[in-house]
């Protein structure tokens, strides 16, 4: 049964009900906060004397002091000597009621999302860097973290190491060692939250290092300059060709450090080629430069080994960042730095100061999944299955849009699709998204101007997360747009 | 059986090893990466011909031509037209072997560690701000992971909305209008890892609109400098006596944001007084400022129900950051921030910078914990454990030590102990240290200069981690200590 108070006027201001399982004297509590915010009870009015509200309310003098004791101490309410009881001057509702902003025009995913248009609802995503979400290993993953709730010691519950956890920096260089060839040491391994939390962190060390301009590839990560630009970094961008980053140009630019995606250059889908990697960690030492190393999804390669990390032939030189979100899923936002000695210690050290280390159980589990080759399996699992969605692609691109002309490495979950001369790159998405069909131009991942005024129309084409039906479906449905119709 | 080729030397350069599961390839390819990178194989030496490393190793001869042309790839070996393979120049070992450093000198912590010293293991350690890490509830947790594994959409394994997970903010912003009297809305809650990063995010926004200055209260935590170093803004201390932050000393810096501790000043233990929050409240209004409200440990009140949280005074002027960090564990690095309307966008834009969003299993499980009920139940469950350690140290001190005065509210997990006059603060600390006992001084608290050359000699007993016996054996070690002997 609800009791109210409707003050002097007709105003419904406080209601409190005892059937209901909250305490009486924090629904008079919450009511009186509410009816201060809303200005229902404005400044400077004055609230009935304790005795007559408890009257009202049927309820005891005792609690409604207490209540208003309370408020007071919240500053909701002042009471000046011996006189009435009134709402506080602090007390102000908001200057005005704010639009509820939605959180559609911001993505979490590195695409660029301006090329897409935010109309209907996509039906085909062929979104650029979605692994495939369907296959995350659940059932072993939540194992591994009952495994690490159960059995981590009570210390672990605390703040922890900000180079992370030691058994999963052990692990992970040994993974590192083992697997991408890089010469890894579980002292100089940092553990972060994925690729853009690491990329922020070494480029923090290198800025203290006195780098004030970053090289990166163009086309690439459309981000990278938010991301300088929040650190007061420059950005000089350095083209892109069939071999990998132009090394010419970029000792040209005089930056002294440079960002890079040599195994599955993201988004050609090149790789750095060997005279590349020479000229490269040559710069790098005539020019005390450093190289940060993205190696994204250097562990999905269909047609070969994939190529070692390149941090293996320079280890002070190079830094290597890695992350599970191609491996097992974007959600779990773990990745890892392997430092340079001389950077380790700083790097760490900005770790702290951003977040005090990423969550242990989670290291935990990832360190439980590496050690018992479970990782290992699932990436033997995936390998065919994303080998069979690029399949589908060349297939469904052969058979409805001939016209297409297919680039990158049978590597990775992406490929960019040159479409034929006179295509318009922004109404070929466009249209496409008219169709719910989620497609993504390379003119999003430019940085330069493209040269001479124009560039070919392409297309990043994200394979990841659909299943080969999906692909073929997808590409039918777009195909007289991709053949320039 | 391992086979091993020795090159023309004597000095062992590769070895195979047929039984063991590692393929022979992979094998042959990791010994060859680190005889170069060991600088065993030297630049520009030629290696055997595929052809005699194949006879002598008992290998096809394929396998050694692959392994070289991987190496190539690689960028570790060099062929010139028909030549021999040598190692390429650019694989160098580093400049120098550089010692291995530990990640000793940096803590999780936000206690100061530089007065502890570094020296014997700590046996009773009085850190502050760490609660009791034995209680953290394993079970329900591993449980809430499972469900979150189990039951989420295979979409949530993605890249996830930066403000986080929707069904958290909800839950959260319930729970923090029912039980911090906050004004939330989950429209403009953005999920974080911990205070520390949320401070970030918070600042960044705010130096967007202009905040050059950021008032901190003095005493208080010792790494907002650091942080405020490394975002670019200045920081001013502002005295902190027993009514909480000196209002009138805010107003004379021109700072146009303040970060405060109102519920439980940290370290002092205060609360803020009423007129202090209209004081507060009425100069954010005439300076167009922002208020950061650390909660940090507000559901932690013994003596009578927490105060309210300013926020829900003024919430188009308040900022209020939380966490589970003393409620359930720092491990968990999880935490929200409630912005005014006109900064979440912004805040939930940098958010995406610097991580992409937390771990969406983790936001789930959360939610799971507060949804049920479990969140709750844990807190009253840990109250009066938490109470019974501050009893435990009131009284410690009052059998042992009686000449020290503890100050601060019945809340929390600490208290601070004002020594007898004479006595020297770190000649304390360090002699508690070599009694295995950690002692934190005030000291590592205070920003500005002491008033009148000296401050009085003080320590920020945590206790939120140390069992009632254990509270009283720490204090029963250091009582002539702290008598001033």
């Amino acid at each position: 049964m609800p009791i109210e108070w409707t003050g002097s006027g007709p105003e419904l201001l406080l209601r409190v009900d005892r059937d209901r399982p909250e305490p009486l004297r924090a629904q008079l509590e919450r009511a009186l906060r509410e009816s201060i915010r809303a200005g229902r009870l404005a400044v400077g009015e004055r609230l009935p004397s304790s005795r007559a509200l408890a009257r009202d309310l049927g309820v005891s003098r005792g609690l409604v002091t207490e209540c208003y004791a309370q408020l007071q101490a919240e500053g909701y309410l002042v009471t000046r000597g011996g006189s009435a009881t009134r709402v506080a001057a602090a007390a102000r509702p908001p200057a005005a009621t704010p639009s509820r902003p939605t959180s559609a025009g911001i993505t979490g995913s590195a695409a660029p999302t301006g090329t897409a248009g935010s109309a209907a609802p996509v039906r085909i995503d062929f979104r650029p860097g979605v692994p495939d979400l369907s296959s995350f290993p659940r059932e072993r993953w939540s194992r591994a973290l009952r495994r690490a709730c159960r059995d981590a010691p009570g210390d672990l519950f605390g703040y922890g190491d900000p180079y992370g956890d030691p058994v999963l920096r052990e692990v992970l260089a040994a993974y590192l060692r083992r697997v991408r060839g890089a010469a890894a040491d579980a002292a100089h391994t940092v553990v972060c939250a994925g690729y853009a939390q690491g990329l922020q962190l070494v480029l923090r060390a290198l800025a203290r290092e006195g780098v004030r301009v970053v090289a990166v590839e163009d086309p690439g990560d459309p981000d990278h300059r938010a991301v300088a630009a929040t650190l007061g970094l420059d950005i000089v961008a350095v083209p892109v060709d069939e071999h990998g980053i132009d090394t010419g140009a970029l000792a040209a630019t005089g930056a002294r450090a440079v960002l890079l995606t040599p195994a599955h250059q993201s988004p050609t889908g090149v790789v750095l080629a060997p005279d590349r990697r020479q000229a490269l960690i040559a710069w790098a030492v005539a020019r005390d430069a450093t190289i940060v190393e993205d190696d994204y999804d250097a562990e999905f390669r269909y047609d070969r080994e994939p190529v070692g990390a390149l941090q293996g032939l320079a280890p002070d030189r190079v830094v290597l960042l890695g992350s599970v979100s191609k491996s097992l899923a974007p959600a779990l936002r773990l990745g890892w730095i392997l430092c340079p000695p001389r950077l380790s210690a700083d790097v760490a050290h900005r770790k702290r100061l951003a977040d005090r280390g990423s969550p242990v159980l989670d290291q935990l589990a990832l360190a439980d999944l590496l050690r018992s080759g479970h990782y290992d399996r699932h990436l033997r699992h995936m390998r065919p299955r994303y080998a069979a969605r690029r399949v589908a692609l060349v297939e469904a691109l052969g058979r409805h849009a001939p016209e297409v002309e297919l680039r990158g490495l049978a590597a990775g979950f992406h490929a960019v699709a040159l479409l034929p001369p006179g295509a318009d790159e922004r109404a070929v998405v466009e249209a496409a998204r008219r169709r719910s069909v989620g497609l993504y131009g390379m003119s999003g991942y430019l940085l330069g101007p493209p040269e001479g005024g124009t560039s070919p129309a392409r297309l990043v084409l994200g394979f990841g997360n659909l299943t080969p039906d999906a692909v073929s479906d997808g590409i039918a449905t777009v195909a007289d747009l991709l053949r320039g119709g």
